[in-house]
């Protein structure tokens, strides 16, 4: 069973239509946007019903930022991005995520943001799982 | 003396350009974005040479947080907005700084991010200083 595990949390249908699950945290749920465009990974909080940041407990604020920076120089050492770009928008979907997306000069949409930019392109399968793994071992 | 009260930190200069500022906290100075057409602030640790949140001490990146979150939720109590965007970006500007910004639907550039949209819209200097005012109040 992929989610659920923690009480009443259930990962937003657009979000699993979206991504793919890469591995569990401590408190969160990592994924992989599967738009091979950027290399973009998603921190999903596994808590039912927060919309944002400041209604997490102050203990699971600590562990967010504490996860998404483990995330953000992961993502960074394994791609050698010039600049790492974090999110937390949710204005289409509510359940509370954080984006942390590689960026470098000339990308798509540089130097704006990537949300709202184009559409999304998937990966070859085979892409896609090396860049997962190559993410997991960083981590 | 407004800046350079920490060691080696001065503000960078665009950020100086489009917004004032209007309180210090104990890490970052809280600034408020001149843009009329969200309510938009600007949290910019005092840490000189910064560009990633994960090149902040562990102490710093609690620090950040703990300032982001009473921030945001400072500013959905006083502008009753639908949802809070937060963002580090740093594509352009590359001293680290973290957007806070109100959103309701409808407003400019709706559900997409405001970053990149459209030209800046400098305030009326009296409801500046009001919605000033009252953030200041709520903090």
């Amino acid at each position: 069973m992929l989610h659920g595990i923690k009480a009443g949390f259930a990962l937003d249908a657009r979000l699993e239509a979206d991504s793919v699950p890469l591995m569990w945290l401590g408190l969160c749920e990592l994924r992989l946007m599967d738009d091979c465009r950027w290399p973009w990974l998603v921190l999903v909080p596994q808590r039912a019903g927060i919309e944002e940041m400041h209604d997490l407990t102050p203990l699971d604020q600590a562990m967010l930022t504490f996860e998404t920076n483990l995330v953000s120089q992961g993502l960074k050492t394994v791609t050698g991005c010039r600049k790492i770009n974090i999110g937390a928008l949710g204005n289409i979907v509510r359940q509370l995520h954080v984006h942390v997306i590689a960026r470098n000069e000339g990308d798509p949409g540089w130097p704006g943001p990537v949300w709202g930019h184009g559409v999304r392109e998937p990966y070859d399968r085979s892409k896609l799982h090396e860049f997962a793994e190559r993410i997991k071992a960083a981590l």
